[in-house]
């Protein structure tokens, strides 16, 4: 059985929730509080030297963090992660994207928004990340125009990274009524068998 | 033939530069100047809307952005990627370390210093930068001090990625001398048949 060290709220942490569902692969979830520093203290940097959630523990009891590392490992020989060439390079170039230009915008936003106080300097930060998370969501605008899913035409890993920050990026002040084809997907997400709420 | 839209001081340009010579795979380059706005022009985004180099042009005319999705392309069937599972998800997990944790402070440090002014308001960032970058330098430090390389036990597209913005740090204002492991890995690249400099 997996286990995932991760924080409910986390949309990086909720990556993995989903897909260990929709692949119906047993686990078990411990959760890590990284508003508490939880995952700065000796036990958990053992674990995953770099801090952060999630972190997934193996059948063999090694660690592997990073959710794009880990969605890559579930899903390998799976429907989520397509086998032709062009097609996983097109999964990894959306979840690149994601981890690059999308949540250090649009999930920044939405913690700072729900963790850090009114009076926090940390707020100055929020009008240059919502220029880029705008940029990144008409980036997806552009593409969901034309195609249902990222990648292969189907629904794979790169839908389940996307989806994490953005159907929630209200919580970061973003309005997503300007994205009309960014909202019929997080609709066909939602559809997909087995899927679950954040949290 | 494939072609690279890059430029060539770029460390996430030099990656896919550095893949194909290792790889012996034919190629053009076009040189693209992203600090004389040439991503933002019209005939680049219909390339890559999302405005950035590298995009590497496929032999049936198709655009794929982002460095990580490139190198996966290309290395896909040789030794550059491994295909166990396992091993292919500590090349993932590293890849991604490098583009979130990694390339947002030690390359962003290097672009400040090197392409803006000395009285740029955009070098208060730079305390910030320092102190992350030196935090992703000691987990790789913290690794290579067990490893040779960053998975599977050899040279792999993992450390082409990190390859890229560690081996010219100090351009960012980082002093590589507290990190032996880290400089012996430097070297062992290096090292690799067919490497070639950045630029």
């Amino acid at each position: 059985m997996f286990t995932v060290y991760g924080m409910a709220d986390s949309g990086n942490c909720y990556k993995v929730k989903l897909a260990l569902e929709q692949l119906k692969l047993p686990y078990q979830w411990v959760e890590v509080n990284t508003t508490k520093g939880e995952t700065r203290s000796e036990e958990f940097l053992a674990c995953n030297p770099n801090g952060q959630v999630p972190t997934l523990e193996l059948e063999d009891g090694s660690f592997l963090p990073e959710s794009g590392a880990i969605l890559g490992y579930l899903a390998e020989g799976t429907p989520l992660l397509p086998a032709e060439r062009l097609e996983r390079a097109r999964v990894l170039q959306w979840m690149f994207f994601e981890q690059y230009s999308h949540e250090p915008c649009i999930a920044v936003a939405r913690a700072i928004q729900r963790y850090q106080p009114p009076d926090s300097p940390r707020r100055a930060e929020l009008p240059r990340l919502q220029e880029r998370g705008n940029k990144a969501l008409a980036v997806m605008e552009q593409h969901l125009k034309k195609e249902p899913f990222f990648a292969a035409g189907r629904y794979t890993i790169a839908d389940i990274a996307l989806y994490a920050y953005t159907h929630c990026a209200a919580d970061g002040g973003f309005d997503l009524a300007g994205y009309p084809a960014v909202s019929a997907w997080l609709a066909r997400v939602k559809a997909q068998p087995r899927h679950v709420p954040l949290g």
